[in-house]
């Protein structure tokens, strides 16, 4: 009994309960994904490894991995699903495996999720391109590291809530992810807030509850 | 021509022109607030001491005035309302005049505003008491300083978007908010976003946009 | 002759003595371990890996060795007993390495310990329902990471000091437990001190002075 | 209604109310005075200057101010007393308005107080002139600026609790207190825990609340 | 002789002597300026107050005072004029002052400058309409404050050296101007140097360097 | 899809698209040179290790490898040269690997290169023995770590544009390349800009930038 | 009786007795200036304003005051000369006060002191041409703000010890003296230490300390 | 050629070349050495694995290497030796490394030394009962970490200058060593200079040119 698991949060909530894996040893992990799955509740696993995956399988032969995002997921009971849809954008090619966390966690939590990846503010072309897209999505998630700029200028051309996630990807005066939190944190642009570095899963979480709100018939 | 007025903004977004005050001449303020209301906006101040808000009387007589929040209204056209409440939510007593900006701005942005002041975590039945209200508004903006618990424990009680606002309340280690916002950032509830510090402001039109986005029929 | 061993330290403070094993060769420590058991001390080493545990087991057969806490000891004398109890509070379930950290060390100092894990605010009803506990104790100690607001609320439920212990759970902009670290020293809550990130000894030795104060007969 | 105050603190705590002045108006903080002190609680203030002071005086003509610890106080009903001493120590003269602050609460709050002021370790002989002062408190605070290296030096000294009040007293280097703040999370010295730079009534609200638990009767 | 002047300076750069006027007395100020106008030198004072400029009016009846940009300046000898164009864009208003300073030192050094003001990234429309201005130009200087993302997005759309000064125009979490520093080091357009927060001198200075290099014949 | 590659980059800076391998792994690194080779691009890899090289060189036979640049480069249409010279100065030995992915990417941007390396400050006599060599230089990048102070010593001794890497070389204090970093930014002589740590690609392209400007017939 | 005053401390060391006047009232530092003064100590006191100068005069009508220093003396008694030379030399003209501190000091403990002022390493020239003045000292103390290269360039001019003291002196990124301490810690010269942002006092008292050594008879 | 190796410095210095080893590969490492002692000079490398240390005996049969020191040394020149003793202080046992890294350099250029490990503030008659020691050396090296509260306390009773070397002993809010490099730049004890954390060599080096200057005859 070392994790309190709350099955009303489910109910509550209307989405999968959710194991944060890193910092937990793999028996941890699976033992509260047996017990949270046999009280009927989907479930899935963030930051998770493909070792604690397979130890998964072991006790739920239908989990499914999705690699680049590191989630595992035992999907038994139909999620609800949201009309609006969430934009996942990325400054760049490193940003992408955050960006899978929140795309993965968002679909997961029954949302349609649109990626455009890799259009940081460099070759702004690149984004004014897909300024559609943007611009008919529900929510916006910002994932962008080093400068963290693409949140403001995504910010400037959009008028919906956008959720910015910075990355710890740079180097040097990044200083893990600092610089783009700052920015983002600091953005002339109205309507961004910000979760913690790298948090893609809390941007996906955000994003979600935001879409749910937007639902015309509840 | 120190400053290019964008006059679609107020279309495409549907909330009256802001300007940010602080950092910008009296002289300033009060051109760019001329400019705007001449073009038949709605304008507000932010940020704006008593001498600016009687400047720009001068050229506004019925320009609003709300001291707590800093904030000066030159409402002219009807605002479009939103129908979900915005509940604004403060730990302490000194955390009340971030939180008018928020409530001000939010309200005159079209929003029905909750206020639920001093109900801070160290006597957690004051916020326990409170949790209908909380329950029943579409967003909940968190106003908090020194640790910033509160954020994470609206976050656990409500399955609502909770917008966090830093402050800079508290003293030593709190390092100008610093402690509240890296809290903020750091939530294990989910469903947080965070904006700058003591940015009543942009929590407010987070909220508005995501208020907007609830309205069931527009 | 690389470490000046005080064999009254424990007669003055009634205590086994403690050798902090990181930064330690595995030589050294069993060095000073054989030393003070030698004179008849008690002793125990903390951030102690099992390696290091096998070699004073050579020295010291009836050594045992808590894992999860990462503790040797080495028991051949009473130690005097407290009569009130030490309660140990985690956050979360990867706080736990730090709160075992404390636990074992209160327990081998003398005191009753109560455990109370993964009770962070996120979910305020798993609190709630330990209350009682947590009154009852002497002392309590709060091991929490990330936004470390548990030490808030706990500060607020109870008239008895609480030690807070910040752990480096997380990522991200917790900094290595600096967010947990500036949030408990800037509690609103009357009550709290707080001492290094990661440091259950330190905090479980604060506990023990302090519960060996509340020692009625003495 | 800016502030919601809770009557049952008093009874469930055995202390004074207490208001915090800073960051608040001084029509705020007569109001939450007036409201105390009409429900027969005692009442003090901390962080007052002498005009809030004067304004407290007008609606309680009995109120006493404590300049150097910048407290006033309404005390119209006896403060039960505890037994054991509470030592206030500091290490340089500029350190006395916080030690202050600490020793007129921990007397406000029914505790014996034993004053020592300037004993910092650059001479050490004039600590270890007042061994015997400081061996025969319950609890000791500890008050330093700079490298808030008294701690451990006291921390090495007794057996009893030790709570380190990091001061911002320096400059350059010592960061606003970071420097103390840090050398006292970090003592190499057990049974020392830290709050807040500059927090006088922090340490002294912990102190009482050890202080009590050592009273042999009650 | 406090300050050791160096008169060849002027002829091995080409460029008028200059005075740090910040953390100097007044009559420093006018000691070192009559010493190098007497030499011959044309003089500038940067960061110079009015009250300074007054006093050095009395010894050079012929200066100028640009109130903007904080600098005054004694010119008796005709500066060499570079060919190219040095473009000075700000994000905001507020950071209007830091961009004279630096557009007002390269006009003295001899450089035609072409200003660009209030074209910050969160309405890209303005940026993109003076794409022309900005490709003219052989330097292209950016100063921005917040986030500091105009640096990135002005980097990607033209293929000259662009010099960013960031600025400490916000509060909060932009920590005195590191918030935008740190941005535009992490910049992940090509082509970026940067000076120091609020340094509008130091990059006119750079980028008349480059000027320079850029004229035809010479 | 993972990477929108801009083919008329080239064409518009007349330089080698570059990839940057940090954070990419090595199948879309080959993926990306693919693409760009197939088009015609010169293209260099920066960060590259022994084992992305070798499998570049599965899809381009004629890719080079430059160990100590720890850069890649498949060159196929020659590249414009510019008439001026680079300047890559160090000030120590640990920094050649910085120094040249400066110069190895300045030489493959068709720019002749001087290198001068170990001229630290601490032995002033063998910066000033190769003055003459700064001098003729038409752009100077400055590679230091520890103190940076060689950037403010060459800075003094030419009227080039001087662009300064600060390194992570040096330990403790050194804060992976912050002194360095500060030290360059608040440099006391004129001209001097600055890049991220580490960053001698960065720098390269800056200079390139410059030196392209000086050619006086292009 | 708020500071323990220790009269042997004056022939223990051999020179003055040392009142730090920052953060005691004007009050406090006349009250320990009569006692110590009254014991037969010379006196002085650093951080000392004019108005503490003038209480102090009351009381000693001898009392000096150095302006630039802003020091008082009271000396009575000859202190004892040292032989060797302590050169202070500074980068630029607003090191001079924190230099001053330091020269003043140093010549009241019995120093001779050579002063080399604003021979900062941007102009190298100023500092080789008086190399001799260096080398013939027996310490030398070296104070620099902004990026503090100076000490490095010193430190390898000479083989004497250096003591490196940083200064506020700058603004922007030197976050209050940050950058000179950073840089003067990690010089790669060696020979250097280093003392506290703007403590002028505490490197004379250094200097003093090694220059008394080096008295040849003693 | 990639190290400018200075044959005067012997000479001028009268102690040996030194060879920081991190961060240079082995064999740039003994290319340095060969060259070096080639010309006569002793050297020594610091930094040094065993693998460096025998790559060097190929070139040097006689190099000897200092385990704990992590020092080689090729010494065939006899050294200069001083007369007046180094003592070098440790807080803990985890501090000897660096500790030995001071004294084994200190020998290395001929000076005495006494060694006093483990002597640390919490256990304060460990350090008294080694005054004399103190008191008899010429200078003293307080090597600590975590609170680094060690040198205050022996500043406090010498009157010898004492070197500082924070160490980054610890764990947590100890940041690297920055806890020990703040309290020792802010000692309130007179007397003190600090090196960067870790920096036995620098420690010793400086240690050692004081100890030169108070030879009676040379
Ligand atoms: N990748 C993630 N980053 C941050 N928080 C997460 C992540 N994944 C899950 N969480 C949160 O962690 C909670 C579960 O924590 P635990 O009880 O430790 O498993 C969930 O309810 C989420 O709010
Ligand atoms: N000087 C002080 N420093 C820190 N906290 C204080 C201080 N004085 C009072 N407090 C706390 O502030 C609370 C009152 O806050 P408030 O409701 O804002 O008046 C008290 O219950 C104390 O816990
Ligand atoms: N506003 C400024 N910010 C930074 N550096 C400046 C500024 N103005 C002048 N300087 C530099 O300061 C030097 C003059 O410093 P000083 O000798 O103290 O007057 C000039 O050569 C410039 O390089
Ligand atoms: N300007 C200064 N900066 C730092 N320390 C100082 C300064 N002036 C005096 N001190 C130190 O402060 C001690 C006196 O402190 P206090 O007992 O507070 O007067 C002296 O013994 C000096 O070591
Ligand atoms: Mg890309
Ligand atoms: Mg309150
Ligand atoms: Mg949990
Ligand atoms: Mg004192
Ligand atoms: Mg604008
Ligand atoms: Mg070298
Ligand atoms: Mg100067
Ligand atoms: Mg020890």
């Amino acid at each position: 009994d070392f994790a309190k698991i709350d099955n009303h949060r489910a109910l509550r909530r209307g989405i999968p309960e959710v194991i944060y894996c890193q910092g937990k040893t793999t028996s941890q992990v699976v033992e509260i994904a047996r017990h949270m799955a046999k009280n009927g509740s989907n479930v899935i696993g963030t930051r998770a490894d493909l070792k604690t995956f397979h130890d998964v399988q072991m006790i739920a032969p239908d989990a499914k991995y999705y690699e680049d995002a590191r989630i595992f997921a035992i999907i038994r009971e139909k999620v609800p699903q949201n009309t609006g849809t969430i934009a996942v954008v990325t400054a760049g090619t490193s940003d992408i495996p955050v960006a899978e966390e929140a795309a993965v966690t968002a679909e997961l939590f029954g949302n349609p999720v649109e990626r455009l990846y890799d259009v940081g503010v460099a070759g702004i072309h690149r984004l004014l391109m897909n300024v559609n897209a943007l611009q008919s999505a529900t929510v916006i998630v910002v994932v962008a590291g080093m400068e963290g700029a693409l949140a403001s200028v995504v910010g400037g051309l959009v008028d919906k809530p956008v959720v910015a996630v910075p990355t710890s990807v740079g180097y040097g005066a990044n200083f893990g992810g600092l610089s783009a939190l700052l920015a983002m944190l600091n953005s002339c642009a109205g309507g961004i807030s910000v979760v913690n570095i790298d948090n893609g899963f809390g941007a996906a979480y955000v994003a979600h509850q935001i879409n749910r709100l937007a639902n015309k018939e509840e």
